[in-house]
């Protein structure tokens, strides 16, 4: 496990105005991690993401019997920031009955005659689930924020400050519902460099193997950076709630970003304080009664 | 990989007519088994679940970025013969945003008051996608054949060889269409004996662990064993096609079943050809001027 304290820089305190700059995107720069020591930091960080995938196929498991809860993982990021692959390797490993993934897309003509969380509505995981949205409800107030023109049909042309206000409100009054259900909502933002985007792009360039990635909108949307960073700023800062927080985890390392994860996963889960389902009385009469007739089978039972 | 000619014993010819007795349900107890030895077939079969397991994470990825194919696989079979663990054995280890899983309970009000196909047509795979169904529109043809009362408002009280005919052809059509729009279908009926049944109930009964899982209606379905052995060797018999044909899978012995399933997955999934996505003229032009903005950052860029 990660030093709590460690994992608590990287929690957004509600009511905290959020300035990214103070988050930091390479956590093996800051001081602290320097004493460690970059070489000990990957080790560990390798260690704890095994570690942790191991704890989070038990605690699923537990989670899919006890059917009490479920659990609603939020990715956002800008461009390569490691979404995808934070999936794959924090989530593989984990039984995939009990573990859906949705990755929205932009919005159909049918979608955009709905209210806006309608979607997102449809895909919430059932109890017993793990559900992970890549990317969500939250591109509802970023990427429409940077391009008002992508709101749809019925939105405002410009919307002004109250607007954006009012959908934060909405996700938190659709999130706060989520929670009084018995959802566990964990929300992360990987918080990437504008220097290390350009070195993922550049590779996925260089590499003839990942140019079918290679998308000239990402590069498009590079051009508004500053929009978006200031877009994540307001979600961040109006959304952060004591009931669903969001977590601030450096992406320009990926063995960090997928420990952080990894590990606040897990331990959220396994926080829950789960148990597997009390068979009752009437339960326990039926057993006996199947025990009576299985042990000694019949002729039919031959 | 398991010798193909024994995987074709499991595969029902498309045209034959199904009895169940022709198929094994303990594979360790047929003559070809025997001359190999249970130890030898054990470790084999635990080496072949691992070596399918990293093949099919790698048809996977593949599956996903080439984005022409989905896989729909289907898992029938009665109460203990394995269905969660195959998923949970076979499936872990996949990148969970391409692979999802479908448990289909009892139909609730709104589901019967469609036509029978009309949950499952919901919950197919998209393109890139590996679905799972956990039972499926074969329970149509299976637990309602045996308990007609359970088919719900609009359907005759009495449904004659007709009526299942009928349905038969319908799954048929459907699945047509499916394969035609790009689907790979791969369905799995897991055989086993009363016997093994009784022993694997004796277990959860004797195991306050599993006690939980214990369930007085699997007992109380376990009394209609001939009726179900009947309504599988017919649904067998009728749906088995040359676009979507059945595979028989002796389910006695897990290690074999998950071994078998694994194998002919991936097996199969290999099969379909797949390639990465060609990069055309237009996009390694985006390709080119990216490189050059990405190469020389400007100041904005920094």
């Amino acid at each position: 496990m990660i030093d709590p304290k460690i994992l608590a820089q990287f929690k957004v305190a509600p009511g905290s105005k959020v300035d990214l700059g103070d988050y930091p995107t390479d956590w093996t720069e800051t001081d602290e991690a320097k004493e460690l020591g970059k070489k000990t930091i990957k080790k560990r960080a390798v260690e704890i993401l095994e570690e942790s995938k191991e704890r989070l196929s038990v605690a699923q498991e537990l989670l899919y019997a006890s059917n009490t809860h479920s659990v609603l993982i939020i990715l956002q990021a800008i461009d390569a920031a490691g979404k995808d692959g934070t999936i794959r390797h924090v989530m593989s490993g984990v039984n995939p009955q009990g573990c859906q993934v949705f990755s929205f897309k932009k919005p159909s003509a049918e979608e955009l005659d709905h209210n806006f969380l309608w979607r997102y509505m449809k895909a919430l995981p059932e109890r017993g689930r793990i559900g992970i949205f890549n990317r969500s409800y939250y591109e509802d107030v970023l990427v429409v924020r940077v391009h008002p023109e992508w709101l749809g049909p019925g939105s405002p042309a410009e919307p002004d400050k109250k607007f954006w206000e009012k959908r934060y409100e909405d996700i938190n009054n659709f999130e706060k519902h989520l929670v009084r259900n018995g959802t566990l909502i964990l929300k992360f933002f990987l918080h990437l460099s504008k220097e290390e985007q350009r070195e993922r792009f550049l590779d996925r360039i260089q590499n003839p193997e990942k140019h079918w990635k290679f998308s000239a909108d990402d590069m498009a949307e590079r051009e508004h950076w500053k929009d978006y960073r200031k877009a994540f700023e307001a979600a961040l800062t109006a959304t952060s709630t004591k009931h669903a927080p969001w977590h601030v985890i450096p992406a320009d390392r990926k063995y960090v970003s997928r420990a952080a994860i990894a590990d606040i996963i897990t331990t959220s889960i396994q926080g829950l304080g789960l148990r597997y389902p009390e068979v009752g009385e009437e339960q326990m009469k039926a057993i006996e009664e199947a025990r009576r007739k299985l042990e000694r089978p019949s002729k039919d039972e031959g």
